[in-house]
């Protein structure tokens, strides 16, 4: 039993939101990194539109749970991040997805230009990946062993142009 | 006190929100449109980010007291108009506003992309005028003398054209 | 005979037209979203520039024969949609259509800029389904049924994001 | 009497229409150059969305009348070119005005972005001068003598080449 | 001999000019036009910014050979037309082409915001099909049997919209 | 002398760089925030392009004096916040100004269109308030009293929609 | 007379040229960095639309004279540059102007989307300055001292740095 | 040995750096003109971002070994041009490419919109090989025998036209 108990997966650090099923391909980018850096996360499909609730519930729900930094990732109009800042004082990242006729653009004005007091830490468009190199250091303020990951992990980044 | 009661203001059927105060000589275009037409309406000034718990209760307290149409005017990453559309089933105006360095076109866009099921009814930049008459002429569906105020108004707008 | 006539098809209330035979894939979005609310209505291939004159005997033909709403659907110069809204005093909602080079950005803007007194209810770029979302919440003033058909819509979408 | 009929005004062989009196000084522009080049010229103030049936019957008489090319200014979701070159066979030259918020981009891509088959001659945003040229390189088919006011008139905007 | 030369092609009276031989299936829409109007056009492959000197002596060779309005196609910084307009003092019809990765955006600007007294008679991106129909409105103004061709062309084309 | 002592400026946690003395208006906004929620500051100009050592040696000295968060505020081709992520681990948000003729997109595509691996939290154009707001979120994660302020703004701000 | 000689003007290494009068507010600050750079120009003001020939005469003249460089301004629909670049083989700076509606957009697209073979070394909107200074790094390869001036200017911009 | 030692690959004149191996196909378009016009290349994939130090070590080196001239592709948030330009006082040409879900623009406008004293020689999108047509320019003006091979390039590229 504590055997289990200690294979338990870690409470999540970051709570990774998106507004639609289908954008997983994109937003999966972020937990992988995540991963990479040994950083607990968990990825849910709610939307500020169609289950406004849901959010206001999870986001209370993950905060109680540990959660310390939000990524929401949205397309079109994209209102997620912007309703997460608004109902915690977390940081919140906004991923802006280049869903739609409009190419991301739409996206990217929605998420980045909040009015004063409610910030969103706006990264490129589709930069799920980004999010969570964003959310690392932050985490990092407090947790020196990240600061190193993402250390190697830059090493690592930089060997790619090595071979060029 | 019937002569009280004949004087009271009726109860609006058209409720007006915006996101910032000082949005409001833009916004005023909207009560001036339906003043003119006959239509009761009032004007609040209520956040989706700063204040959405008063954004929830007060559409449910209009829906309570017989507004059928909504007109949310917001500049910049504009949910207000989404927030609301995600909140009631009656039609609901958006508004962008041209606030901000970007001159408009955040606020539209972050106004006119709502994914499938919760539609914004847009309007040009700074339109908060064809809001009202938007509203209007939903509203008219089953209230003929509204109809026949747009006409008459429509006939005013022609005789400007009378004297050029 | 009486079998007949209970068969016979309703009169639309929503009449939802389009400048281009090749837009009917994105434009009969519109159609499923309104049969699915059990709302009837037809849709027409007319073209502002090409066929101005059909455009204004249909308008006059529908409202005739009981339609409340227009949708109108359009791409680059859409102009339909203002056309149309200059011709009728009910709702009309137009919906910008992403062909040709500039994607979708020519049509949203000649559709949504429109001057005072010509309002059109436009959505998102090939939001023909948000279109029908809109219709649907217009005519639902006098039609409490449709409120529930919404209703029950809108449970079966948030279905979705439990599955996730 | 003789001599109040040879001090009649010649008949236009262009007509300006635009589609609100408060584009006139942009859209004198226009009138100024077929002034200075000769050509007799109507300016109409004629709006697309308010005044459809009275762009009809002005187009039908302008025709008779002897006009040869169309001129048409609008702003905005800028409807008027396309709306006449769906009326005439004659060249209909769109000038689209700077007027709102999304500063002139908007009415280029709505006078310009017309289907095959009704096409509009469309100039620069805020373009009236070059309309008028335009209107007279298209006239001077016909008419020797314009080409040589415009060659005479070049010849002139050159010169203030000279002083620099 | 005499049967030859009855048989001899007519002398062109609209002369097509485009940037790249990349862009003859685009450009290739206005002579399909022009063709089906019964107006005689010739196409030819010439550089603004490759073979300045070939566009001023193809031009002056065009004049003298009858023709009466130049439809000049490019894409990118799409200087063709402007330069057509400042050699010649006929009609120039400016077609932006959108190749290259900004789309056609950049040829719409670099075609038609041109300076005063050097006007070009702009169509939508990828236009060259209404290019030929404006060619063919303009030469119609003294040969009323292209009049009566593209009404027969409208006719044509408005009874697609019949059988949808 | 101990009383000097206490009296002492506290190190600063943020340190807040911008690329031209005349930005110096609207960057102070981040300053304000930042005093008024008790974070200690510092401000300096330094050029990603001019002055790129003394940019580097900054940081160096600013993390080793205690800062947690880099706010870096340039307009046109902005350069300066992406240069500072690449030289730090810690947070860095980008602040895009409105300066030139471009109105600040540039600034906003060139902070946040940022490669994987070196993530700038951008803010809205001009959003030097709210890069202070962000900085505040992510220093609270230890330190509960800045909660406990932003909370406290938070009602201020909420304050002003009362008045309404 | 020989002191006259020694006194004489030196032969102008950069040729500035600029499409309209109205212009030279800005471009005059190519010559003010040149002449503080010590580096001989000339400033013509000549059309690539108004003034062919002149642009064609005067580029052939320059290159005799000794000109290694040419700097076109240009706003709108800019060719200045491009028509430039076609006539000579010396390098070719372009700065688009942010005059008209379009706010120098338009102006940059049409002077950076140059077809292979014909560069045009474009800087940003209204950059008179640093075409100057780029015109410099150009001339500084067979010229140490200008290098040595590049400097000393440099030095000079950064000490604006040590006052803030 | 000496027979090696004429084989000897000659000191590149050119550097070419690009910010990503995935921009090589792009990037190459360079090293295939430069070759063709015999003026000796070298191409580095580096990183403004991952390997700041390795770009200020390069340049250095290359600048010692007798390069004149440096080209900078990048996309997206693309700052190695104005890195590089930061760090020498040789000219600095930059190819913004068209990577990421914003096409080029948002590269575009990192590269060219650079501040008085650092300027960036930006060419168009994707424009590799104009950035090497403008190096051999400003190369040929110690070189005339770079401007006869620019001649004769510029012959075969005009006789395409012959063959159309």
């Amino acid at each position: 039993m504590a055997s289990k108990r200690t294979s338990k997966k870690p409470a999540p650090l970051v709570a990774i939101m998106t507004g639609s099923p289908s954008d997983l391909p994109v937003v999966e980018g972020a937990t992988k990194i995540l991963d990479m850096l040994g950083i607990p996360s968990e990825l849910k499909v709610l939307s500020a539109h169609r289950t406004p609730e849901r959010v206001t519930a999870y986001i209370e729900k993950a905060e109680q749970g540990g959660v310390e930094v939000f990524i929401a990732c949205a397309g079109m109009a994209a209102h997620l991040a912007g309703a997460v800042a608004a109902q915690t004082l977390k940081p919140v990242i906004g991923v802006p997805l280049a869903s739609g006729a409009i190419g991301g653009f739409d996206a990217l004005l929605a998420t980045v230009q909040m009015p004063p007091g409610i910030p969103v830490a706006t990264v490129g468009v589709d930069g799920s990946k980004n999010a969570a190199y964003l959310a690392a250091r932050i985490l990092a303020a407090s947790r020196p062993e990240i600061t190193k990951r993402i250390e190697k992990d830059l090493q690592q980044q930089r060997k790619r142009y090595d071979k060029v």
